[in-house]
């Protein structure tokens, strides 16, 4: 039976890996939605209570300091008492590749939004949280980034992604570095290929192939694992590619 | 219950990564521990057999093709008809800090021996049993291989040890590179810090700070989890180390 | 002699890498140094022009992109027809490490403006006239991009700066990929160590040993190099230190 | 005109970089030329001499300590006196893709020989001579290892080579760390692209593109740039490829 006093708290919940990430927390812990429309959450808040599982949703705009703040005001009404023990930072931004030089401002900035400065704004929220359960977390509290290859590697047509991307992992890379030796795990997950949800069956990842992309459920186990490690053997970084995949 | 028809077998098993992977995997298969030396695995056997699993220990140097051979032969012997679900190499050498110009030849072949010489041969004679186990293993098939922190890094006055490790990464990310699409998960581990293990005591890593050396039972658990994945979404590389452990 | 048909710009000259770059680069071109304030390039501007070499000093704020059109405005009509051989984009800001916990989004803010979105206004500007010289350029043009050890490193207490130079370094390998094939010379330079300058005095490096600190002229020898090599062999990143920092 | 003091070493020398690298040097340096038959130095060190440089050819096996050791006292008679300033480590292996499970013991061992025990058996030679040369010689003493993509990098039926290539470069990161505090300048190059050599016309490299293959003279003064580095800011990897290779 789920803790009742420890929750999980995702941050963007909308896309396959956020939504198997709050299915597979939830089997141990309440876990709270966060997106920006209720439409990304609703069918998993449902799905979740529906099946012994304890689920919250909330509207939020994470890159929204004042946003992110009433967002975890109304956790504290819903959930009284309990104390954070995993937080999950999986917002994400459209985009595709394009010629560097028809880039516009306004999509770099969209991408720094959504990367380094909502990360920054949500660190900056749960971690003081975090901190505060190293003492009695049932595991050590954990803070998990989803990443793309494109936070370790540029690529034509994508500076304005790689750009979030790569600030993304200097941030986690830098909070690993200070916040380990606190007790709260920081870990970061490059997620290589293309993703296996419903709304992406547009999209053929190599060449059609079965297993040819991730199953969200597979990142959701690899999130639980890092969350489940022991202090004495952190990992900060992982990457998660489909067996096909090039890389 | 475990699965009488798969086995796993791990090579270097005297250690506290090879023993607590032993361990780990024996709770879902029998389990075969080479070693060059019996009293490296008689205990690890014993309490293995003992406890409701199945292990066998079996008398063999990696490095030496034609002793990998006979190992094999009589793990035939002893488990007719059971196929290959997993294969650990995790041998290591005694090595220590020596200034460059005080390293011998015969300590730089030392390391070459036990790092890419021993796992081409293990993963020479084990990748053709994984590859014949895809269609029927209950997880993906999967080679693991414990690296170090001297796999990503030379350091001065470690050129001997870094070159074995070193090498013994570039076969690791060849051979996932090979196998990932014919369905082999092969995983490389970059363990950074010293491992908390009886004859570890003398060792005081991290001012001897709680939890300051890795538990090889949580290194056992990453292994455990690699072996989980579902290609959909293999990882083929982790680091692990200790919460205070500077990197 | 310096040609006269083609010229290069610094931005932020003011720093001891850009005033080194500039002095270096007017052997071979006219050069352009841009700064916030007159201060920061008056002395170098007088400097080259009574040493044989051709320099202007513009005014402009590289991270606003209606400066920086004035200052190309400006360019263009104080070196009519001179063609853009390289650019060099040198801009810092001010920054410390402090605890995550600590730091003001206007602190992170600041380091985005000066890396990616600064370097992300410098590179549109640029490349447009970049490609254009490559047909007849003396070597093919260049762009060249000052980094840290914070371009490939996260760090306790310095989140906010390595996000921006994370994100620097992303932009460029991007830049590199995209822009290489067509001609145009992408380079990223991660400068490791305290730069010898003489308004860095108070700052002793590496216990104060001589030539402990990057010697300005040295990083310019670098660049000049990166600019000088033929297309048969572009390197797209350097790391320079001096030789008894720690890496 | 070449110091007469100082002298230059290539192991290595019959290759494109090999040959480049004794030319480039040549213009400062008295060069030596180690390579294992007469053919493949004989023809560079004729044009070296009847242009006004001074080169020595000496048949050695660099991954025979005897060998070299008579080697280096072939030097000491010829150029009595002189010190030695610069040392090239440039020995390849004939090596080709091949699939993992066909490769045999012998072909890694040679990858091993000519990479980490032929470096090994070099650097210990040059080490002392280059430490030697501190003091006085007109540039930071130097040892600059000819790496590959290999050397960063696994890649499918590559398990071979990059053994070697990857413990090349533990070798040079390793040395690096150790010896730049002490004055010598340790060097790596990736060099990433087929070469255009004579005897590399068959190798069409990118398509046939002109310059789609690195020119060795390029190399080579990529070389001389970092044995003239300043001690306050060594390099001590650089990658080179063709503008239109793929990374």
């Amino acid at each position: 039976m789920a803790s009742k006093s420890f929750y999980a708290v995702i941050a963007g919940a909308g896309t396959g890996t956020g939504r198997a990430a709050a299915v597979r927390f939830a089997k141990s812990y309440p876990v709270v939605l966060l997106a920006r429309t209720p439409a990304s959450f609703d069918e998993t808040v449902v799905q979740i209570n529906s099946s012994g599982g304890s689920a919250i949703g909330i509207v939020a705009d994470i890159t929204d300091p004042s946003s992110l703040q009433s967002a975890f005001e109304s956790i504290e009404e819903k959930l009284p008492g309990s104390k954070l023990a995993a937080a999950i930072y999986n917002v994400n931004t459209k985009f595709g590749p394009k010629p560097f030089l028809e880039v516009t401002l306004e999509e770099l900035d969209a991408n720094l939004d959504s990367a380094p400065r909502g990360l920054f704004a949500f660190a900056q929220k749960t971690l003081p949280l975090l901190l505060d359960s190293v003492p009695d977390s049932p595991r050590p509290p954990t803070l998990i980034i989803t990443g793309a290859t494109a936070s370790a590697r540029g690529s034509a047509r994508f500076a304005h992604f790689a750009a979030g991307k790569f600030a993304l992992r200097a941030i986690a890379q830098s909070l690993a570095r200070e916040f380990h030796p606190r007790g709260v795990h920081v870990a970061h997950a490059i997620i290589d290929g293309g993703i296996d949800t419903p709304w992406g069956k547009a999209y053929v990842a190599n060449g059609g192939v079965e297993d040819g992309k991730i199953k969200p459920e597979q990142i959701a186990e690899d999130y639980w694992h890092l969350h489940s490690q022991h202090r004495s053997g952190f990992t900060h970084e992982i990457d998660t590619r489909p067996f096909v995949e090039k890389f």
